[in-house]
């Protein structure tokens, strides 16, 4: 259970902050004035190209990636210092380095289940970042957190498969640079429970694909990232060749591809809560109010004190977590996955929050990175599985050992 | 101590109901998708003018204002069930019946402190909607909960006053209706610290008004409100007759507006969270996840009995405030303000966001109110003071008692 | 919806405030250093029969009681602010007044549902407190907050009952003035759920009644108020004129006698919140920290604020109880009852446990009543049924609403 | 960073657990007993000494010692997972083991800085439990988290040292057995804050030592463990030799004694909150309402999982902090003793609340060691310095980064 960055991580993070501060930070006011000033609002800002390029050249690309194949090859403890850094600036940085959900988990699923032609087709150029993609999996109409309410149908028909069924939450889709969808749905209604769903690959541009429109995430439309789009599928015809994996392998490959996503999205949280308590004692040292720094007011002194304790003991569980995972396996570390799905996104909502708090106005406003912040790790205690499905699962376990 | 709703009141309420069923609430999606089709932002949907005029006829109008001479004169124990009432759709409701901030806090100010002049000039459109208006207090630079930190300077030269320094968070500025502001200023830096602001009026159209760009919150620019303008004053004049009340009145005109402000803002939240809790409920009953109704789960449960506690304690504080204004006036009222301004946006808070949580995915989309109820909710925890600023000062008074 | 206080509950307030400050409060030490002296655990401390004297010379005796026959016939909202008081001393103050549980309840049941008979030979003497009593509900081996869980047994032999079970957390039957415990037992275990259980007097020496030991709450025995004891009832024979009432009707009278119980704890707990608030509040005036007093400490005054905001809200959500008891009775009152059983305990626990936090060891200590208060209120967390059972009942009436 | 636990640890985790069940646990009922049959309330209940003995025998003993000439020499990282266990049943097990405060830290402080006759004189008979010791630190007039406010003078007279001063929490010195006081007090007024305090040996048998009382813990008055004593000290003379260390060294010697001492209850604070969590999930599988077990409840599930991830974050950062202290000493791992010291209480004491609502009134009681835990984890919350004086150094330090 050793959790030390080793020499590689060290580099990697080194050069990784270094980029953060000569490139990305300073790319977040020309990035607000690119997205402000865009009259279309799923054009991806111009800066996002140019910063991928400076990534690509300093060889910080796709290090998510475990398969030297195709990625760094670093494991989830090497990878997991490297995604907390680029989660201090999240709408920018893992992007920059290729590393943003939801290509990396398609990139992953490719690496891993993709046939010679799939990866050949569609992981090479999300490799080099050509195009994006989407998954669709959660659907309008049913509780999602239960796999096994999925309604979309894939029907065999000859050479084809038929998709019928409504998506929503397809984060990517309404980006233009978005060619192709994974699709979960189900191929037999009639097999065990876990083996009714099968996983697709749709090309955007099918016949009967109908991208509807974008959700928004507390006011925010996510336009540059491209968005989260609702979608129909209306007898929407792929060849059998688009099947990945097997018929009825559907569930143990968002399984799959799910342990992964989740300690990503934590670890990025870690560096999330990082920024917003940097912002948060910047500002309590600046910000003058009844003649003193408010950082000499105890209350705020309470939070920083509460946020750098809970950051710490979050980060602890999430390395743990990803060295579980390099040492038994994504299934052995089902239950640490799930425990920091929990702790986590709640973690750096309560730190974001004071750190809106602190900042007042300006804190719930665009002059700050907090409020959007605070809107992604809200959702996250609701996407990939509300905490309480989480925390079920998690009790059932602890208690079948003294059943 | 007598909180029980009065024949007037339950006639408005019964009234209020019946136009919030038959006009209100088919107008949210009406407006949701005037607002999606805009082209300008900041334009008022077209709908919220027929709302406007259909409350207008049926004397639902102006409710908010105690003097009768102008408005229904009603006391705040009167108003405030109403006022709760137009909470459950604050979008539409308020305008509608034109009882929405910073107008009613203006008109206030202006039936209260307002020469016959400026009451005419302003407050008679403002009292028939033909025109909008912003308050200016707070500044970017400084901490403005500690008002005695306003910079802008209101300097006299001749008849004139010249208004120089930079506002933010000046609500409804961005309306191309807005026509007039009420901004606060230094006119004597020598003076008293509660002695040296005054109040005066700035048409929007004053040469050296810029507003500069809207504000968010969250990733709303609440547009067809008006949205929060930052805005400069750069050495605009105006005459002295524009002034309001007396030199150096400007800290107590401002605290005497800011007052029914509060229990404005708290009697709303209590009806925003009745809207989250009956939307909960819904959705619990609605929604099945893992086979039965999540309404069936403890943990859904808890939320709605703990919600419903929280809401009628609140209530009942609310009421209390009011009646306190009514009986023994806004200062000897002051310590109950503070209170309902701690409590009751964090209350709210918590039960939109257990109401968000049980919606999933839409519960943090335009699909439900939700979201944006929260993020007015949670911005009045700093809004009008932030919670620390009325703790501290509450506790002074608490303290006091027995030192 | 009327809570002020009437000139009776005026003049009677003023006369408890007196008696606390002439009596209660300096009898504190007394009573505490009588305990810590006495060789018999479940002794009364001499003080309380002084208190008990003085309470009924000032006609400060039976408040709680309703019903003008037999006690002092207030209405709920009359002694709710007089029961408050009591809770400020709440181990000497209810007792002095014989306002004290369990005896409360049980001369309750006997006014409202005992015969002449047994009024006269129990009701009499716990009036003027010559015995005390204790109820005998809750088992040890079953989830006594579902009544029909109880599993002791009343069986009919001939003209006598015959009962059979073990009982505990009976409050106050470790006293040696304790002659009478009212037994809540099944009859008829076919009959419909709430119809099963039966309700009898068992004077606590009849053969087969065996006391077998005294409950701790967190350490404190309560021994001076005769504990809380474990009981076994092995072929206890009582004459059937001991019935309560009729046979079957043992839970409708235990809902009768809870709901003012209930009520009755929520009172003393808002007293005793507010004992800890104003001993907060000194030791933050008196206690000089890193060379300023504690109250100066911005976390200190949070505490003492929201102490104050949640005290406010409970109080008033209390008397809208009691209020409505007195206008639709106690089973129109249900909801409310549930609600405040919810919110008061968890209210108190966290005043007090911040009064604790700024006392340091004292706070833990004999030294302040703060600990002592603490376990109460955390008990009452529990006793009466847990939070979570009635926190169930209260959304699914609320939810009822929506289906 | 390898938090993994090395063979030597492993094996000696497989003899304490076997230890913990075949001879502490069982004991457990037959401590209760002794204490509750015992005539002297401070005498050691007979069965310690036959768990010392076996414990002795099987070479768990002093496992806490890090210095190999007397103890285990164990590494911090070494020890916890052992204390871990030993908080397990905090009440026997630690001193079982020889490894219970304050006896601990007395004899670490005797390793480190006594002289060869100190060790010898008072090491010796400690390090076999022979006699026992207190630690004089804590004064009921000041607030000693700040430790310059120690108002105890140490007087040099000629070959002595007179002591006067009044001492409280001095735990352990109510045992008969307890010979020895190692007390804290000012030699220098005049030097600089954190040099006017030394230490020194007092004999309890010295004249002038007076033993006033022992203080209740919530209503325990931990008297089989020498309870909390009162002390006074009125001109007691001891020998110029029974300083410790240095004139002016007992500041820097107390801060050397309490980070170890931190860290071990916070070692066994993971080990309650465990037990107290496997008592949870016991009593939710046994336990029976309204027609299922409440494991099956989602509020009891909701309160197992979020103990789980609680206790797992918990017990990374004290195996954290314990790693750092082992390779960069005490001091450099100040914050993180810090860090622990604020989280670790804070989690165990919510953990064993879930647990005692779960139980319902057996909670409370005597009947399960939750009541006691709970005492003790909410004491610690102030004890060594309480929470908010830990938080404010640490955000201070954490500001400094931003200064």
């Amino acid at each position: 259970m050793d959790f030390a960055y080793d020499a590689r991580t060290e580099r990697l993070r080194a050069e990784l902050t270094d980029f953060l501060e000569q490139h990305v930070y300073p790319a977040e006011a020309v990035y607000a004035e690119q997205v402000a000033g865009a009259e279309d609002p799923w054009a991806r800002p111009p800066v996002l190209a140019e910063l991928k390029a400076a990534a690509r050249r300093q060889g910080l690309w796709n290090l998510f990636l475990p398969d030297a194949r195709y990625g760094a090859g670093l494991t989830n403890l090497q990878y997991a210092p490297l995604a907390e850094l680029t989660g201090r600036s999240p709408h920018l940085a893992p992007e920059a380095l290729n590393c943003a959900a939801p290509d990396t988990g398609n990139m992953e699923l490719l690496a891993e289940f993709g046939t010679e032609a799939q990866r050949e087709r569609w992981l090479r150029p999300l490799l080099s970042a050509e195009i994006r993609s989407a998954f669709c999996m959660t659907e309008p109409d049913v509780a999602s957190s239960d796999a096994t309410n999925i309604a979309t149908r894939i029907t065999r028909d000859g050479d084809h498969y038929v998709v019928n069924g409504r998506k929503w939450w397809s984060s990517g889709a309404m980006d233009p640079a978005c060619r192709i969808l994974v699709v979960m749905g189900r191929t037999d209604p009639s097999a065990d429970r876990h083996r009714q769903q099968s996983m697709i690959l749709v090309p955007r541009d099918t016949p009967g694909v109908t991208v509807r429109r974008g959700l928004h995430v507390f006011g925010y439309h996510d336009g540059p990232h491209g968005g989260h789009a609702e979608i129909d599928f209306d007898d929407v015809r792929v060849p059998v060749e688009n099947l990945i994996g097997a018929e009825g392998a559907g569930f143990a490959i968002a399984q799959a591809r799910l342990g992964p996503g989740r300690i990503h999205h934590c670890m990025r949280l870690i560096g999330m809560a990082e920024r917003a308590l940097e912002l948060l004692c910047r500002r309590a040292l600046d910000r003058v109010a009844f003649g003193r720094p408010i950082a000499e007011q105890g209350v705020v002194r309470e939070w920083i004190a509460e946020a750098r304790v809970r950051i710490e003991q979050s980060r602890l569980l999430v390395l743990k977590t990803a060295w579980l995972m390099d040492t038994v396996g994504n299934k052995g570390a089902h239950t640490e996955i799930q425990a920091i799905k929990i702790g986590t996104p709640a973690m750096a909502e309560w730190v974001i929050d004071k750190a809106i708090q602190a900042h007042g106005g300006a804190g719930v406003s665009q002059d700050t990175p907090l409020a959007a912040l605070w809107a992604q790790a809200r959702t996250l205690r609701l996407a990939d599985g509300p905490d309480e499905v989480h925390r079920a699962a998690l009790a059932r376990r602890e208690l079948r050992r003294h059943a």
